[in-house]
């Protein structure tokens, strides 16, 4: 089975690249190929027992999602994206890769005409305030930044060439990722990883908001297991309505640091100050807090734990078990 | 004041140009000039006190909605569409003037930089079965045609340019338009006028459904209202959700016919003969019967008071107060 990844050298992208040459399989099925893609070169995982090849390009521009579809990859996981934070600052730039580019791949998809398995990470950022809680399955989605309505028109021409057989699509909203390995990105969500990964490293960290905000996140493990398990559903199971809001842990930032401060002691938990940052504040008060992701639990996606193991996967994944 | 109303050519758009040609005025304010594009020459409204320009074209080739654009027009409903049916068999067609044909606009507005107030004319196709009984508000949008899926997408680039600045819109999501004058058109919902408009000629009409089937219809009439109320309605009282379900009237077709019995008589409504066609019945078993449109009301957006009124109002705006 081919595998293409798009997005390839995201964090995300790296990780399901690892985990699927680490299992050499998908769903019981043997990889006999993957090909990376994204803007900047993608790292080869280690040890795959297939050829991995890498693509250098942006999939808005024309022809090159043709040229990745000529390889006519079995399951594709969509995953390039300007994230939140970049695709409000840069409006064109947000909407050619995560609206031209997704529509891109999916006209390459139908044109190929092998209907592959196509998994969309789109995000809770579909969302927009006021919300009820906790959010159900069926509420609508008026998002309040670029980045969800680019992700969630991305939703709609998903369902639409799912339905009209081109693609089988499953398009599943990722919690907010944490803790989210490595240097900070774009997104304005970055603090709720930092504010962890930083103390964890011996680094002072500065919180934004108060401790009573809420949010919706999973760890990069959970999100995973979601690709995987989404790259593998049947889809007459999921039906026509083929985009989940993916379970995940509703905890506040105190929750939070006394996790942290259960797993990793006074010393590191003491490393993070509050700063109330009003422009952060103001953002992630309009963004949910909680989910009542029954269809994507009844359709046996899985959600972490507890957030406590949440820390100590990110412990044993990104630091050798050490803590600074 | 300069309006333009693209689709100019089409029902909605000759109705209400001819009703801004008769007012002279939108909202109180005078009009000045009204431009109507379309892709076949739309007919210039009788007796209008202000220039009026007619442009083919077709909205989504590049560059047309700037050419549109340079007259800076101050109110603009956006009416072209590629109708439900047939959007449903030439998906690039359907995607080429209901996604990219609103999107171009939308973009060409960005770069004219005065955010004119925009009209969009989105459709309940935006929802999809099964449904709650009403459908509130906030109840998400499942699609289960293309027409739905590019409508939706329109919404939510209308919203997020809206937020942006870019443009001040709002999207009115029509019920189903009965009684539809003139020739049937391809959208698949045309029997919904056909059983009515028909009889009233003297010509034998075919019901395709059950009598039981209901359906959300706004009589043409109420359409130009909430159009017209669109255009004027204070964009800070709507707030960041943009796009309305309009108010309409849920009935079955036993009920339309029992008022076509009681308007028109026994002998207009004994043209009438039900012959079920399955693939007509599967196409409407998926369609919105009933919704709560709360937001619309409360917003002033008035639906036609019952059914009799629709029927009557046919006779006087398309009869001369005639019927065969």
């Amino acid at each position: 089975m081919h595998v293409l990844i798009t997005g390839g050298g995201g964090m995300i992208g790296r990780k399901l690249a690892e985990r699927i040459a680490a299992d050499g399989t998908l769903n019981g099925r043997e990889v006999t190929r993957l090909t990376l893609q994204d803007v900047v070169e993608p790292a080869k995982p280690a040890g795959a027992a297939f050829p991995v090849e890498t693509r250098v390009s942006d999939l808005s521009q024309p022809g090159e999602a043709d040229s990745l579809l000529a390889g006519r990859p079995e399951v594709i996981f969509h995953l390039a994206a300007i994230v939140s934070g970049e695709a409000e600052t840069d409006f064109d730039k947000g909407y050619r890769v995560n609206l031209t580019g997704t529509w891109a791949l999916l006209e390459a998809i139908r044109k190929a005409g092998h209907a592959p398995r196509l998994v969309f990470s789109s995000s809770i950022a579909v969302y927009g305030a006021p919300f009820p809680e906790p959010i159900p399955d069926d509420f609508f989605h008026t998002p309040l930044t670029s980045y969800g309505a680019q992700k969630a028109c991305g939703e709609l021409l998903l369902a639409d060439y799912t339905r009209k057989g081109f693609v089988d699509g499953i398009g599943i909203r990722l919690p907010t990722i944490c803790i989210r390995p490595g240097k900070p990105n774009k997104a304005a969500s970055g603090f709720f990883s930092g504010i962890l990964r930083e103390p964890l490293a011996g680094i002072e960290a500065v919180c934004p908001v108060d401790e009573g905000v809420r949010h919706w996140m999973a760890s990069p493990r959970a999100a995973i297991g979601f690709m995987l398990h989404a790259a593998g559903i049947d889809g007459a199971a999921v039906g026509p309505r083929r985009n989940l809001s993916m379970p995940g842990l509703c905890v506040s930032i105190r929750e939070m640091l006394d996790a942290l401060r259960r797993v990793a002691g006074d010393r590191v938990a003491d490393r993070v100050r509050f700063e109330r940052d009003d422009f952060i504040a103001s953002i992630v008060s309009g963004w949910p807090q909680n989910f009542d992701a029954r269809r994507a639990v009844e359709l046996g996606f899985q959600a972490d734990p507890d957030f406590d193991t949440v820390i100590r996967l990110h412990i044993e994944d990104e630091l050798g078990g050490k803590i600074a």
